[in-house]
């Protein structure tokens, strides 16, 4: 017998209820029905984005947000200042590039935080750009950005601040309207507990402003033909609406555990599992973790394949390793959405048991405990 | 007590078996097992689409494979022939639009298939035009076009084939090689009996020669991009995978029946339900049905909310008015996909019924008796 435990920073596990959702029959997307739904999970959303503003439902990965904000935020041959720092965050400049759109690379060495004074100097040099593209969460080196206080800078000109929180919304504390946040996006198969296939977009009043300034070229995400069909609880084309009707009941999970409280244990999940990879003698990736999931490096002598591939092959966990630049070089342990502390200290025992048997030395059980007296509220 | 029944033309009813798929735990989607799933599924798309060609899977409504095809196909500022015949035809207009492309409408009177001498005539008049796009079934009009006549003619030619299949494809006999159609869209809602969040899209050697002759402005739906990893059975980003996985179950439903079974089943299906429609003195809205539904021109001195809204309230059983200028003027019947042949009688047992209420005079039993003297076997 092996049980599943998918420990990925996206796909993240779905609860029980709201996979017996996806199975319930299919109803049509223009039924009172659907628009109720509608209506209930609009609500949701702009209390997790904690915004006052629509959040636009796209039927896509976050990637079609991630054009969606580009394209109808940026007229081609005007300036995108990138805050590039990561697999994920270079996907903006290739969003960019492909639509003709300029990219301004502002490089950070992965597994950094981006330094504001860096996005106030670009700002400085580049006037003229139309907008700032930051990531909430690094998925790519397990990375948190410190977007309240780049959004404080980005607030004081013209330009658009434009956040990537595909993996960072909902597993960790992001406050669209009080942090300047002007397009946000988002992604269903992270902390919204469902699988993948929806994408959320919210646009503040300055973004609506630049958007409606200009003719884009779009048309599946055209966001000024989804806000429309928005106001009427309604989307422009048919959507992926038994995923719409699985979100009523994630989001509804998460308002009974409270906001707050949904990032307080991505806080605690978060620390516990930095405790246990660093009593392990392992060294984490990042120097500014993001909260969603823990990224480390693979010690000298070791492989990827036998310590990912250990996890999967006695223990049936699923992390997932480096991309780009990094493939090889990392291990990345997702604790996002739909786990709980306990997932956290099992995902360590698994890692310690593989670990013991690649000849790593340690203390069985040395990790489990670091973990422990972290969720104890002792200092590990 | 009150049994839903949805006899819509997308999204359409989801077999029992697929729905539960969907209720299986997340797995990720760069595991060995999403590798194999989609394996065997790109098979099985193969055989729907009757082509040698690869299918590529997006995440997003049938819409997004009609941008993929229109934004990857023709350049801005090149022509595109459209055959202008319904709400749908009339999409690929504003596709064309949005991205800069020139449509040439050769507009058809809704509810009359397209003319083959009038596409062979446009493509005299516009030798440079860079594609035909067509619809195989209108299902704003419930009209099936003449696809091979007109494949026939855009071979002779450079321009490329594009065919809106979405709720055509599996509903009536397609054949994309065979009929010389360059691209195929069709999206999982309808026939291959899903819930709405995945569009396909084939691609012939001469589509792609015309891909690879220009760099798209595109991103998500790049289908460069797409072709790539559909070599090693994967998706350029986070796929909507749980549907992948019913997708898989779906195709086994259909390679079992048969695929010429299953579109001999909607050739009696429709067949029944046009004689049941007609038994009732009421007339079809289209001289050339297509097969996955029916519809019908709503009598004077009858309302559209009258009609749909009692066979809801009874029956449970939703239909679809019409769109755009037939709004309030015909009832669209859907079955296509997970629907048989007394599903159709059902549904006319159940139009007699409120039609009765409403003070039409027929017969009772006269629609469900020219159903089951189609069904038999017998002229109508």
């Amino acid at each position: 017998m092996q049980k599943p435990r998918l420990m990925t920073p996206g796909p993240a596990s779905v609860p029980e209820e709201v996979l017996l959702e996806l199975a319930r029959p299919v109803i049509h997307h223009r039924s009172a029905e659907a628009k109720q739904v509608i209506t209930e999970v609009a609500g949701g959303l702009k209390e997790v984005f904690q915004t006052e503003n629509d959040v636009l439902i796209l039927t896509s990965s976050g990637t079609g947000a991630m054009e969606a904000a580009a394209v109808n935020a940026v007229p081609p041959g005007e300036k995108a200042i990138i805050l590039n720092a990561g697999h994920f965050a270079a996907r903006w400049g290739e969003i960019c590039k492909a639509f003709g759109i300029i990219p301004i690379l502002v490089d950070t060495e992965w597994g950094k935080p981006v330094d504001p004074a860096q996005v106030e100097e670009a700002l400085k040099q580049h006037p003229d750009a139309k907008c700032v593209m930051a990531t909430l969460s690094e998925t790519s080196t397990g990375t948190g950005h410190p977007i309240e206080a780049i959004g404080k800078i980005v607030a004081k000109t013209p330009a658009l601040f434009i956040v990537d929180g595909i993996s960072g919304v909902g597993a960790m504390e992001c406050r669209t309207d009080a942090w300047g946040i002007d397009i946000l996006c988002a992604g269903s198969q992270k902390a919204f507990m469902l699988p993948p296939g929806l994408a959320f977009v919210s646009v503040s009043a300055k973004g609506w402003a630049q958007i409606d300034s200009f003719d884009s070229k779009s048309y599946y995400f055209n966001l000024k033909a989804a806000r429309k069909k928005m106001k009427e609880f309604d989307t422009p084309y048919t959507p992926a609406h038994t995923l719409i009707l699985a979100l009523r009941t994630s989001l509804r999970m998460i308002k009974a555990e409270g906001l707050e409280n949904v990032w307080e244990r991505h806080r605690r999940m978060s620390a516990a599992c930095q405790a246990g990879v660093r009593a392990l003698g392992l060294e984490l990736f990042s120097s500014a973790p993001a909260e969603g999931l823990t990224a480390f490096v693979i010690p000298d002598g070791l492989k990827d394949g036998d310590i990912r591939g250990g996890l999967t092959k006695r223990f049936g966990v699923t992390t997932v390793g480096g991309q780009g630049k990094i493939k090889g070089k990392i291990v990345r342990i997702g604790h996002m959405g739909y786990t709980d502390e306990i997932d956290v200290v099992g995902a360590l025992a698994a890692l310690e048991m593989v670990l013991h048997d690649l000849g790593v030395k340690f203390n069985p059980g040395a990790a489990v405990s670091a973990a422990q007296q972290v969720l104890l509220g002792q200092k590990a």
